[in-house]
């Protein structure tokens, strides 16, 4: 028998993958069927259950590729000291990771937006994805962490603020802007480098001690 | 026979949205049936169907009564001349709208945030939810646009970001701050309202014309 080679076995992985993220991001999650993926790939099911035993594992892998694509965007971004301001680093961070995807689309809207919506709501029955989706949260918080610390000990940030507590309100925003994106239509990054930019104007002195 | 009371159909209304919000909060939209929603709320179906057609009209209700509270809630705390600054606004919107549905709970976690990503994923393929939170989006960013420009013309942020972004951006917080709730678990609000004060204590002052 010949043996396949693993460059082989990557791009059919990435074929199905592919595929089942703009029949998730078009239809939604539950109304799409395994049946449906592999007439999507055009591939037989022996093909296709060979990567994946369903639904389930599909969408657990897209969600951990997705959130090791931003951890790793983020990290590269993050390793610069002191760390870009949040409006340049989120922006960077942001355009890397929609890029990433940009080649897929459905309605000519990008996927990605779409599928992470799909992607939050399994998160309530399929207990697999909520680990890893709590996981890839705690990793990204974590770097952020770091960032916020070096804003403080540079005396760019007020440093009674919990870093916790603004590592995740920045987090926050990138998670809002990509649930606006999937409901409302695709936006530039720019209206959100530009809010964040709005609120870090206002000031806001730490209390005198 | 006997006319029923406006009170009387408003309950039996309220139960039956307070019972499928339960479940789509649990089970997830999707695997939530019309018969569980009937065992749910302890009724026949005719009486339920009495009021809505289907699984698409419930959180279709749904969605169009949380962004109905969301906007009141706003209207009312934005209504102070000039405006409290983002992190005071937010933590008594979010406050507020968090509160109302507090009494429902799932596994000790609220539902509302839970019930807010069902409602996100669904708008994939649900053309009439679509339409109800994007009115509702637009009717909230309109009053966040009015809120950024009453800042802007108090100098209390730089007046060159277009209020839309700031607004939108704004919003995007509060999303954000909801779906980590509806992810990894019930958070204070204090955290999101620190996470604002951090940023807006980094500066960054209109450039020089």
């Amino acid at each position: 028998m010949a043996r396949v080679s693993q460059e082989h076995l990557d791009a059919r992985r990435r074929q199905i993958l592919d595929g089942a993220a703009r029949l998730f991001a078009r239809n939604g999650f539950h109304a799409t069927s395994m049946q449906d993926v592999l007439k999507e790939v055009d591939l037989s099911a022996g093909a296709v259950y060979r990567y994946f035993s369903g639904k389930d594992e599909l969408i657990a892998a897209i969600a951990r590729e997705v959130l090791g694509e931003v951890r790793t965007a983020f990290e590269d971004v993050a390793r610069q000291s002191p760390p870009p301001p949040p409006d340049v680093l989120v922006g960077e961070v942001l355009s890397r990771v929609l890029g990433i995807w940009e080649s897929l689309s459905v309605d000519a809207e990008p996927v990605l937006p779409r599928l992470i919506m799909q992607v939050w709501a399994e998160t309530v029955r399929h207990e697999e994805l909520a680990v890893v989706l709590a996981q890839g949260y705690e990793a990204v918080e974590q770097g952020w962490v770091r960032v916020v610390e070096a804003y403080q000990d540079a005396g760019l940030m007020r440093s009674d603020i919990p870093a916790e507590d603004a590592a995740r309100t920045m987090i926050g925003a990138v998670q809002g802007f990509i649930a606006q994106q999937a409901l409302f239509g695709t936006t530039p990054v720019e209206m959100l480098q530009n809010g964040l930019r709005g609120l870090m104007s206002m000031g806001g002195a730490e209390p005198a001690a």
